[in-house]
């Protein structure tokens, strides 16, 4: 049994069919002001998104993907990298909030994404070392967490066999391992 | 000029003023089912919520508020603390991504919460030492990251001065701040 939710947060899944349809500007500049609207300690908004959407940028960034994730993402027609910036920026101290309040806007961003019919997939296999050196990003400064593949889902893509039979939205744990109320028994 | 988007991103603040109004068990629910969706590497879903809604809880968890968040989270129905798991169970591995994951499900809880006409405020001033201590929570297995006011917004709620000079949603960076299309120029 589901607690009664809004049909946005279990409607909302990472597919690895995506079409190769372009996503207009307005529409992917939505997703990214939905991101920019997630609050943040200190409203510090640590995070940042590096984005490629024309053909010479997919070039650059789809080699920063492991094969497994290029399988399935070459196809997309944006590809991001999420980054959270280390410090606070007025004071220069480290922000151990940073990956929370960004992960945070990550989710703001898929959440529009699905408002809008599109579908985001995001990825922990990604050549990590590669990214700060090709997209120039200081790691002293900033932490790149994860890849983001944007795009119209297609449940016809054509997929590894191996994607093609995880197509579908993962199941979570029971509420009951979610949430407890008062200390930890 | 703002990006086209949905009002549910820019509409949801954090706000101090909460009335003592009490939440009911299926709305509270639906919060925690929202967080419960969240994507997460491998699907780990490391992200866990304790909960005091109870006067017995409350009186336990509003001393491990900092005084500045007490004198208005006092008054709320219920208060919460954010827990990442640190490592993956099947592996025991770190877990570098449980923050990230589990902003994305505190985002989730929140825009449901907004959705349902509830608010939330994250609060980074918690005595963290003592949140380990009084609720048991093994600090190996378990990161704290913050804690949660959920309530019904009040406009007209009690407040110190310096809360209610500050109640008004937090500007945001420009677009251009938080997103660069192709490597950091």
């Amino acid at each position: 049994m589901h607690a009664d939710v809004s049909a946005l947060f279990p409607g909302r899944w990472s597919p690895r069919g995506f079409s190769d349809r372009p996503v207009d500007q307005d529409v992917l500049d939505s997703l990214f002001e939905a991101a920019r609207w997630a609050p943040s300690c200190f409203n510090e908004q640590p995070a940042r998104f590096l984005v490629a959407s024309s053909e010479a940028d997919l070039a650059l960034f789809r080699p920063l993907l492991v094969d497994g994730n290029r399988a399935w993402a070459d196809r997309a027609p944006v590809i991001a990298f999420v980054l959270a910036a280390r410090q606070f920026r007025k004071k220069g101290t480290p922000n151990r909030w940073a990956g929370f309040d960004t992960g945070a806007a990550w989710m703001s961003l898929a959440l529009q994404a699905s408002i809008r019919g599109l579908a985001t997939h995001a990825m922990g296999g990604i050549h990590t070392d590669q990214v700060y050196e090709t997209l120039r990003i200081d790691p002293e400064q900033w932490e790149v967490l994860c890849g983001l593949v944007i795009g119209w889902p297609d449940p016809d893509a054509p997929l590894p066999q191996w994607a093609r039979d995880a197509e579908a939205p993962n199941a979570r744990r029971p509420l009951s391992e979610v949430v407890t109320y008062g200390p930890i028994p």
